[in-house]
């Protein structure tokens, strides 16, 4: 049997004070992809053929801004290091085939399980988003259009138009990773929210082949 | 005509940075009630008759352990000086009749609109919660349980499971509400989250009747 190990991020202990702690990174872990084996991890977290649905794809509800910076960042994927990521409907379908830390458990049952970015099924109702990240730039870019079931105080982000999430790791000690992101217009005229997170990481193996 | 002058919570500025600024308050809020009316503030925004659903009532999901404890408060409804807050679907259910600030507009549009904790209509499978607030102690306690819509990565707040947020108001300045919320398994034994903000105040003003 060949293992491979993987990096998670996941948060540190639950029963200390979380406040300026590392917490968990949600779905798959850019960080991962900074290994030594860029390829093989990309292959593994952004598998070309599958029977899973990639929810990360133009749909009719997408609005033309969200459907241009889509083509840019997609030209880019041929030659100039950007990776697409697959969104799949359960953070499971992400990470089937890993052995997770003990402690930490995925639910077993058949049940309709959604990863909560997903969890709304109407075009454009709720979360329309795609990301691209850039492995050796340690950075992404998240593209994202609310729907009107996204609803907030008047003022923030106008349903249906486009946001852009820049990313961008910002140090890595030992197992620590310190990300930032800030949020825009497409034209960087409006910033919308700026934030930053210490994340853990984690190694994962690949479980045993049946 | 009678005026009467309420206080939201909004964002400042869109153009700045947004870092440890003041930010916005989502839905409802608690800041209104701590004015000189607090009886005339709770019956405007926790109307008794109103044709709106409410949302934040008991059905059939909910865990034992939230229903127990959504009695409980509703018990100190009755001397102890809570107050329940009712949950709409949209959040221009909450602020219908009142004039935004300059700036600020509500979409006027017919279309089916929802707060984003009201998203997953399907009961039990999104955000089930109630949110009870107690005016002269500054602070609000919300029962929340999250659906398998919800997924996270493994390690989070068990799906199906209750979580207390305790959130209280640390001090005002001027305009400036400067909160902090714990959410915590009901016997305190694991801490999920700590946070804090400064939230900006706002006075909004009963638009003039036809």
């Amino acid at each position: 049997m060949m293992r491979r190990s993987f990096q998670v991020a996941a948060r540190l202990g639950h029963r200390r004070a979380l406040l300026r702690t590392p917490c968990i990174l949600p779905g798959l872990d850019p960080a991962a992809a900074f290994g030594s084996s860029t390829d093989s991890l990309v292959s593994r977290f952004c598998p070309v053929k599958t029977d899973l649905k990639d929810y990360a794809l133009p749909n009719a509800s997408w609005c033309p801004d969200m459907l241009s910076l889509y083509q840019e960042f997609l030209e880019k994927t041929k030659s100039d290091g950007w990776v697409k990521l697959p969104s799949f409907k359960s953070n499971r379908d992400h990470i089937q085939g890993l052995k997770l830390p003990s402690g930490l458990v995925a639910a077993s049952d058949k049940s309709d399980w959604r990863i909560f970015t997903r969890c709304i099924q109407v075009e454009g109702q709720g979360y329309e988003y795609v990301i691209f990240f850039h492995p050796f730039k340690k950075k992404s870019v998240c593209l994202f259009q609310p729907g009107p079931y996204l609803e907030g105080p008047p003022g923030l982000i106008p349903v249906g138009s486009l946001a852009v999430l820049n990313v961008q790791v910002e140090k890595i000690e030992d197992q620590k990773l310190y990300m930032s992101c800030i949020t825009q217009s497409r034209d960087q005229e409006t910033v919308y929210a700026k934030s930053s997170g210490v994340f853990l990481q984690w190694q994962l193996e690949e479980e045993s082949s049946p």
